[in-house]
């Protein structure tokens, strides 16, 4: 079959002629891939990024963002049948360590991760597990859904953190419209009657989180953690979800929260740095955020089937992998680029 | 001024001249009457059903749904100011108690409940306290919400506890779309992504909740409990909240309820009576539901503002009440009914 | 190897020679079984009350409360190894059904229960899966712990529910001191810091839960409902844990209850037969409870090792089989009856 | 009476004679005082250091944990008597904004603090709020629990909500075995069943620790990090409390922290200064700790009076207070010092 593979770093990736996948254990499962995200993190690998981290062997298939058709399954398998429309999970979990049995399962003792340390779904077929596999309601495509699997998780997986804490007109400041912040403002409007205000750099971001159900959105040019102040009575917001984390983001999210609010912290790049005493003194939370769990990936296909969750994608032919990895990589891509093979 | 009172059970209200209260306590608030909620639980204390429970002593005004303008404050009162738009929670509460100071005022060991055992609103001017206040948004007015203060409260506090739970997809039974199921159904929306089942006798409710937010509609006319169990894949729903509480709409709502799932218990008139092997067997629980404590009822007002929870009155002047008595005893007004001072 | 097999209802079970269990898939475990508890249960299975329900064939082997020594492992075990000591959850789960996946993993979509449905731990070996193995502390041995994989867990699971919501000095009733009562009493001591009140007829099993943990005890001779209200200064119980469940304890227990408070439905036998304007007049809960987790006997296997849970247990060879049944059925049994093979 | 006020900074605390207070609102309770705690904070406001922040007009009277008998009270008061032993809330809070409506008085929008921003209570008399008195059981003195009243607060509730979420055997790490960690290890103790590793670089301290419930006691010599790793298998901790948050413990403490675990700031100093992407990589928390609220302070007394949380103290008489001061100061203090007036 046809695979796009990481053949060595700084050089570009190769569509190269490989082996399909088969079953060989009784939880196996391979996917007939029908979409696979294109994700900043692709070029951060090729840049030799992960290397050390996955300790991956050359050559190998990345995409990690992926979905498809179930193409044959082990024997234990009964969650899902061939012929299923699925979109993967990013991690593959062992299902026994006390995290996955906890339903925490993103922290598995032993995980794998196609696309980062094993092979993944820039190809026609994927070997995946039962537990990585989610299916999805008729009305969806894999081609509308794939691109959801990682970063789209992860803006869910706060998201849902914070609206289980979030009364009626709390005032939630989300730092960043791009890819993730776009995701995590449908996801907040769809699980809570939270008033969110939207921040970003970007005017033409803005005009997009304003149709999807930012309340208030808010440029970034300097003022706008006094506009937010303003706006809450000097108090400061219950929530800031910061998809930014970089460019003195931080510093800023912590002006504008509430006292007994909770900075959640996703997006990366900077340190946060803050007195203990202004953590104490106002009893505010900062919480991590990774991906979603198995169960949160279902929660998203729900949302994405009452169609309170949908993403702008651009379709290119695996083949087309090159155009589509120059074009994310100049910024030419609206929403996000995926991979149909 | 004027007010309506009860001067006897088994016979009619009268509108009599009455003093206007005055402030003689620090936290005293002398409300100007912007509209009271004629309800149901009115009919029932001309009949005299709460006469021993309630303990007032006769003729006293009657009205437990009340909002309007703050005419006159003590000296402590900081929350509101004169001219302020308020809606006032049904109890008068003590704020020293636990329960108070847990927030869950409801439960005070120390309450009053204007209109039911001591002077309510069905005239000109009430005296509250500053803790029963909230103040309303300056797109909310008076006899838009007045309504909501009680029956409104006690839905919007059932659909809270639901939606802290519910996850999306996840399918929340209503049971009854009458004046309570009407606003739980929009507050449920507003709060989750739950799928809404709504059950009701009536088609013409049923096209109502549809408009709201129900998502799927089923006229309760025998099959209710198999189209129920035959929507969730023979599993039933994770939540059932019941507006009905009689009828045998109890031993129907448990048949239709998930393994580990919840019954909100909100209608009320028969038993529930389970076999402890069968709620032991599935794990199910049942939970009751009050009216909302002061802060579910700053929600609800949140909710009205955002425009999430409408509500249809039918406005009647001050000194139309037998009318309006009259207009919901005989099953007249669409909505609820108010007066108008 | 040597079973003790059902070999028809209403009959006594008999010593069998059958075939050994073996590995056949790769999550398989085959056990060397150091302890089996003797349940009420077992006596249940004899007079044929499982017979439909568990569309069990005949002659199978019994008993479902499991420890021992993990004798083979499928290929892809990695959490327990040959030689550990284990303890065996009650179900056989599936690990892929959406309750496996939020780790509420006794609402399995496809679980089977050992000694149940399936080929239990009256035996030499015992054919279980990797995700029943709970590894035991070395300080804790098979016949230590076996009898509270099932009843002991039930007892933990409902004690963890109540203790999360307890805050200290608030009253739990327990009533019932047998046992499960007495592994409550001791789970609740460990985890919370709640005032408890136990109730038996039994003042011998009083004694014994004073011993355990117990704050107060009372002996349930009739005005047992009257002292817990004295004792709460009219207020009832935070919470009622009723791990009997019949001969008028729900109707008793509830009227123990304070405002707001939660019942937990341990025992059964009666129906729970409450009005719903109760219900909703004092905003109670009533929340059913079943075995526990794998994670909750993961917890209580630490509360075993930190010595905060002990039982009593009176041993017998596995060929004593009928002498333990007899002096169970007799009430000959002082705390927990097991077989060691 | 007698009072013990700041006539100025950087110099000594006077004993002067000053007007006794008298009730003048309906909330207001005079205390007797029956002790008062001597608090480091006592000398940072000699030093100044609370001038600007508090606004306090000098002379005032300090001292801000107190405890006593009430020796008059408002109309409105309901919760105490004339007569009653009662420990005072540091915080005299409103009752009437959000924060003290949903039991979050920490958080009050109006709040005073008596020894701090008005008179305090070394002196005879205190003025304070009937919203700030907790009555004691009989079993406890006001010079027995007097110095839980702030500090030993503050230790509660952080405990508090790490118990919350502990399960048996989860590895909790205290940090600091001085005033506060010696608290919290008793709450800990009383409300979770988790695995209590106390770090301190006095053995002295640590001595105490295992006396008062720490499971594990680890001088923090330097290994202390690679002892904490070694004792949880390499994964780290679920929670670390760091009740020191200077001189490098934050750092230290978030390597000892296990993915998905917690962090509660409550000593400060020095910044919390960490990488976003390891806040994200590990998906840890870190949760602000304040004072406890009011209902934090009941539990607190009701934990005294089981005997689970117990206090050194150094009695000194009111007129004593030169020598309590600078005993504290000189470090000759063991337990907390109290002035008895």
């Amino acid at each position: 079959m046809k695979a796009v593979q990481v053949t060595g770093y700084h050089r570009n990736l190769e569509l190269r002629e490989v082996a399909e996948p088969e079953i060989s254990g009784p939880l196996d499962v391979v996917v007939r891939v029908g979409a696979a995200g294109v994700c900043r993190t692709d070029l951060h690998i090729l840049e030799g990024q992960w290397a050390e981290k996955s300790g991956v062997t050359l050559p190998y298939t990345i995409g990690h963002e992926n979905a498809g058709w179930v193409h044959a399954v082990g024997d234990a398998v009964t969650n899902v049948a061939v012929g299923d429309k699925v979109i993967l999970h990013p991690l593959m979990t062992c299902g026994l360590c006390r995290a996955c049995r906890l339903g925490d399962d993103v922290h598995c003792e032993n995980s794998r991760f196609p696309g980062i340390d094993t092979a993944g779904g820039y190809a026609e077929y994927l070997l995946t597990s039962a537990r990585s596999c989610v299916k999805l309601d008729d009305s969806l495509e894999p081609a509308d859904v794939a691109a959801l699997a990682d970063a789209g998780l992860t803006a869910q997986h706060a998201a849902a953190k914070a609206a289980k804490v979030l009364r009626p007109g709390d005032v939630c400041v989300v730092i960043g419209a791009g890819g993730l912040g776009h995701i995590g403002v449908q996801c907040l409007k769809a699980m809570s009657a939270a008033t969110l205000v939207v921040l970003d750099r970007n005017p033409a971001a803005l005009k997009l989180a304003e149709q999807i159900g930012a309340d208030v959105t808010i440029v970034a040019d300097g003022s706008h953690v006094d506009t937010v102040l303003d706006l809450t009575g000097g108090h400061g917001a219950e929530a800031v979800i910061d998809f930014v984390g970089e460019g003195g983001s931080t510093a800023e999210g912590v002006r504008m929260l509430r006292r007994a609010g909770s900075y959640y912290v996703v997006g990366y790049g900077e340190n946060l740095d803050v007195p203990t005493i202004d953590i104490i003194s106002t009893e505010i939370s900062f919480v991590g955020n990774l991906v979603g769990s198995y169960t949160d990936l279902q929660d998203l296909m729900v949302l994405a089937a009452q169609g309170k969750v949908k993403l702008h994608t651009a379709q290119y032919r695996l083949e087309q992998f090159q155009q589509a990895v120059d074009d994310l990589s100049a910024g030419r891509v609206r929403g996000r680029a995926i991979l149909i093979p």
